[in-house]
């Protein structure tokens, strides 16, 4: 609106601006219809994880965190605030987003390091809008998808797969809670068997140089005790998720593989095997963060539906309901799945749409809804 | 931008933006360049003080900070942003905004009661972005800029006039320290004499009902003394400033006043004195917060005009250098002013670049700006 007159002025600024506050001061929800809340949400990162950069800082992060808000806005109509906040405290982290809440509709948590995102996502469950960590969910949500459709492609099951994450970081936990159902009965996708690995190795309760978040890991897997590399745990498995690091196996790795694997490298920007040495390797089905290559693996398809859809239901959370909607959302986009065509184009403008209504109609479902 | 292709989403996110992160890495100064930073600041508020309303909290509060935003990018194109916080612990909010200064260029201070918006302010002057309180400053530079117009529509001088200020709370004070001189040796207005009043009457050292922010203002002002009521105050006076509540003084007060006096009643939406009645006693010049009289006191002419000076500029504070700069170059746009005329329009587009200008000068002649 432009602000020609007197008229405009008293109204988007005092005296007329006094009638929206004390409609919300009676009842706080109007804040999602007569200001920003109800489309807007934050993009908080402390700047401790970005990208291949590492720790560099608050300031130094504001570019992706700023390029995250042009996503959200390009493809789900969100308007997006970054917010990088010069403290690596837990505890100050969490106060603050908890202070800043209600400005906001949701919060993206965005680059910070575990095992902080964990205490800090965890912490903030219950402050009335959704937070989601997309390192962590988006991630995780895209990776499901592709896995589900790679099942397809390959007419086999989920129940029938042996799985190993290398990465037990942010994106590595998460994957490995949805594919265990840890605290989720519903709401997960059981594979046969999941094996963690990190630079050492194959998780195991008590192995050397774990830390909470991988003892937690190393409870819910693993059930045989495995111990050994990577390349170890890779012996017979039907599917690779890297989150880990670039240029991490060969070819020869994939041979120790099952039958027809399935190979989703996300290491970015270089990823943990070249997708043609993995093909090389017999991989039935390669994804990678790379664009030049099918079936790229872009957390765009999940986390501008997502906050559209909590908005959308005026969610006070993120349920896992809402999470499993999503990966189902995102994956029922492709018709047809071929070892080519896992995922649908990150530069298809109905998947938001799509993500957020499953999202929306989750929400409602699990009566989480301001309103409701 | 539209992001349309794999090249566009590759250089607003990943692996693109990793180039800025990493300049900015080397020289957080480029931020001004690279990042929204440099035209952007933050409008943060604990919804204590708002309006004629008081303490609405946060959520009720966030239409005032968005019509804010939307005066700051219609008048100066400064782009800001609300944030209202679910706190109002001084200490909290000190952290807050220490802690989220490397998102923005600068932060306006909005609508937090005092005395804690004082502490507030102070205690974030040296984070390294300019930090105003505008319902301090932005009000006291208005109200200034109007008071040295008044004399010279009125022939008189600063040095002569005998000033009476009703209200000791954010803006009340600004003034006064403002007309006092207190720690700034050149840029202040030096009146004759300062009396400050509040609901209880006159502010004198020892008087009962003080508090620390309101003895500071009695240790600088009433030298003989005085004690009693407003009335009591505006005996023989020049100036009446009123920054405190609506309907607070008749015809008769004002005529109580010396000759010609100069009655500026901010209390919004009700003055201290309707137009007319001030008239009626007498008063010279009359200026209300009131579109439909002459004489319109709106901080619109200071607080975007101020911030886009030190974004401009990149100046790390506001001194009271640029403060000055601001109410002179106020004062400046009207060129002879008259009992009818002693402050631009609030409409009048061209104020923003005038006080800007002055303001970036006064920041470099400080010294106070990245790259000095």
């Amino acid at each position: 609106m432009r602000l020609e007159s007197q008229d405009d002025l008293s109204a988007a600024y005092t005296p007329g601006v006094a009638r929206p506050c004390e409609v919300i001061a009676q009842d706080p929800s109007a804040a999602w219809d007569l200001t920003w809340k109800g489309r807007t949400v934050a993009v908080v990162s402390d700047g401790s994880a970005v990208l291949g950069l590492g720790d560099i800082g608050p300031v130094a992060s504001l570019p992706v965190m700023e390029g995250k808000a042009a996503l959200f806005r390009e493809f789900a109509g969100v308007d997006a605030v970054p917010i990088v906040l010069d403290t690596k405290d837990p505890d100050e982290i969490i106060s603050i987003v908890r202070a800043i809440a209600p400005t906001f509709g949701g919060i993206n948590l965005e680059d910070i390091s575990a095992p902080r995102c964990f205490q800090i996502e965890e912490a903030l469950a219950d402050i009335g809008i959704p937070v989601l960590h997309d390192d962590q969910h988006g991630t995780a949500i895209v990776l499901l998808a592709a896995v589900i459709n790679s099942t397809k492609a390959l007419e086999t099951t989920l129940g029938q797969l042996s799985v190993v994450i290398s990465g037990a970081g942010a994106a590595g936990r998460a994957i490995a809670r949805m594919l265990t159902c840890t605290g989720q009965s519903e709401h997960c996708i059981p594979v046969k068997s999941l094996l963690v690995c990190d630079s050492k190795g194959i998780l195991a309760p008590g192995r050397e140089r774990m830390n909470a978040s991988k003892d937690e890991i190393a409870q819910v897997t693993n059930p045989d005790g495995r111990s050994g590399s990577l390349q170890d745990a890779l012996e017979g498995a039907n599917v690779f998720i890297g989150v880990s690091r670039g240029d991490l196996l060969v070819a020869d790795d994939i041979r120790l593989m099952g039958k027809d694997p399935i190979v989703l490298a996300m290491a970015n920007p270089i990823p943990e095997i070249h997708p043609d040495a993995a093909f090389a390797g017999g991989a039935a089905i390669v994804g990678t963060g790379r664009s030049d290559y099918p079936n790229q693996v872009n957390n765009v398809l999940a986390f501008p539906g997502l906050f559209r859809g909590a908005l959308e239901a005026r969610a006070r959370c993120f349920t896992e309901s809402m999470k499993f909607a999503a990966i189902q959302a995102i994956a029922d986009c492709v018709i047809d799945p071929t070892p080519k065509r896992i995922l649908p184009s990150p530069f298809d403008r109905s998947v938001a749409k799509k993500v957020a209504d499953r999202v929306a109609e989750a929400a409602r479902d699990a009566g989480v809804c301001y309103g409701d």
